[in-house]
């Protein structure tokens, strides 16, 4: 009788679980605190005549992109990009062969190509990300990423997304929030998939950005990427740039990273309702575990403020029932 | 009974009139060509199964600012502004009373301010648009916009707006159109008014600015303005910030002088439908009658350039039935 029962119950539990699950606007999060926390809040800024109320205008969110909505390892995937492009335009660039870093991308050394520091990255992205037309950028960024493919998962970056990052997008959508993304890497290397990936229009994308040049060529006005930095949106530059592109204050804020920190304070300092949360990388086996002494999205002082400030701190490993979408099944 | 008969159709013409205006969506605009090329447009690239057809997520309409959705005559509003701020902060500035523009300011004489060119401009726009932080600049253009009087007409500002265009937001906004602002005008004296102005958001807004730095005062960050240009929204700087910050090419495009014509040549060049318009300020009796050797507003190759590819010029005198809102009725 009693293993009848038990059976009966793990049946029902069967039955119910996905049910319940269906109706969880982010099912890929356990259930548990930090969850608790997201809900709670977009609870109480939601519901009219609560005191914490936020008007439907005033609910902005903005999200970092390289490690809180899709993953930054081995290498930030604009990197990967600029190397990959190295290649595609050196038959332009026949001094590549001999002077470096060209010379070691192109012989496959990255170690080699970065040993230069910034120094050797800037030679990368200089000669990568301008130059051309914008539309010529565009392009090029579209072609690599229908094409390219994760060095370790071997799936293509726009699988590389955070899938309980994806549901918790479309939950705040569904609660009247416009979504930004506000992220350190090229605001035009997001914008062609960022609306496929995360649902975020291009217009709602702010990033780093190099100076643009207008121009007629033969008669058509052509905007032309220059060598030259306009913006470098991470640390003070992301409440900057915030206050440029967006001019209101974020209710929500999401990063990973000391280069959000200067963000999630400029979000907790607004009167009324605030939310800040932090993803933390803790999960060697399913994705990888960083934090205070990695060169990839340093997490040092940003976590200590958040322990201090009780802001949400997502421990990737136990919070998340997933990391990656679903791998789309072959031919449909 | 011809009298009766005329006397009856005055009355039906009467009645029917007023009804037929209330279906139109922009009723202070003339009948006739200029409007036509508008709701034709308009009904084009909305119809579904049309050749001309614009999805909704592609549907971005840019309108420059001054002159176009609101006056911009004797001077430029924000330099009324910026005028009044020199006499509002003069008690902290005794240095003021000896050195000029800020001397001619404070002793009202505007022409004597302004005989310094570009350099007094700059002068007097440094004094007052930096050395504060955000929150206070918004502070001080909040309580001016609700308190200055336009010089000739006595009006606030926000009543100096243009009703015909105002209509035609709210027209463009029901058809599905993300309405943006793009304009010479600074984007923090913009922000603090428009949407009740327009019904157009804070983070619909793109314009000229000044750098911002972020600190931490008393353990609260700030955005402190500096007296540094950080982008001159005007002629090529327009299309550069359209990329920059709406990251999609308009489909439609409304200006009123040179300063517009980089941003109209970049719309009218995208592929499919696009809609390029300049206001032509054509009224001395209800408003002002400038063009090509305005100082302000200065309309010279635009308006060639849009008689050449018939783009569609709004004859302020004989296409809009009214130029300003009614005067609200005391007391409401």
């Amino acid at each position: 009788m009693n293993r009848t029962i038990a059976k009966l119950a793990a049946v029902i539990l069967s039955l119910v679980g996905p049910l319940a699950r269906a109706q969880d606007p982010i099912p890929s999060w356990n259930d548990g605190a930090t969850k608790k926390s997201i809900t709670d809040f977009v609870a109480k800024v939601t519901k009219e005549g609560s005191p914490d109320f936020v008007k439907p205008s005033e609910r902005i969110a903005v999200f970092d992109n390289d490690g809180t909505l899709w993953a930054e390892q081995p290498m930030y995937f604009q990197l990967a990009f600029a190397l990959d492009r190295v290649k595609a335009l050196a038959p332009q660039h026949p001094e590549w062969k001999e002077c470096e870093p060209f010379k070691s991308v192109l012989a496959g050394d990255v170690k080699a190509a970065l040993a230069g520091g910034e120094k050797a990255i800037l030679a990368i992205i200089a000669a990568t990300h301008s130059g051309m037309t914008t539309e010529e950028f565009e392009e090029a960024v579209k072609q690599w990423i229908a094409t390219a493919r994760h060095p370790v998962t071997g799936r293509p970056y726009t699988e590389m997304i955070y899938q309980p990052m994806r549901e918790l997008l479309d939950y705040l959508r569904a609660s009247g929030f416009k979504t930004y993304i506000v992220s350190g890497g090229g605001v035009e290397f997001m914008r062609p998939w960022v609306e496929a990936a995360y649902g975020i229009p291009p217009e709602q994308v702010v990033g780093s950005s190099v100076k643009t040049k207008f121009e007629m060529r033969g008669g058509v006005p052509v905007l032309v990427k220059l060598p030259e930095l306009g913006s470098l949106d991470d640390g003070p530059g992301k409440p900057v740039n915030i206050n440029l592109h967006i001019g209101r204050r974020p209710v929500m804020a999401f990063g990973n990273s000391d280069g959000d920190l200067r963000m999630l304070q400029w979000t907790a300092a607004g009167k009324g309702s605030r939310f800040c949360l932090i993803v933390h990388h803790t999960d060697a086996q399913r994705e990888y575990a960083y934090d205070r002494e990695s060169h990839i999205g340093k997490l040092d002082k940003a976590l200590d403020e958040a322990k201090t400030r009780t802001w949400t701190i997502v421990d990737m490993k136990t919070d998340w029932i997933a990391i990656y979408p679903p791998a789309p099944v072959p031919g449909r």
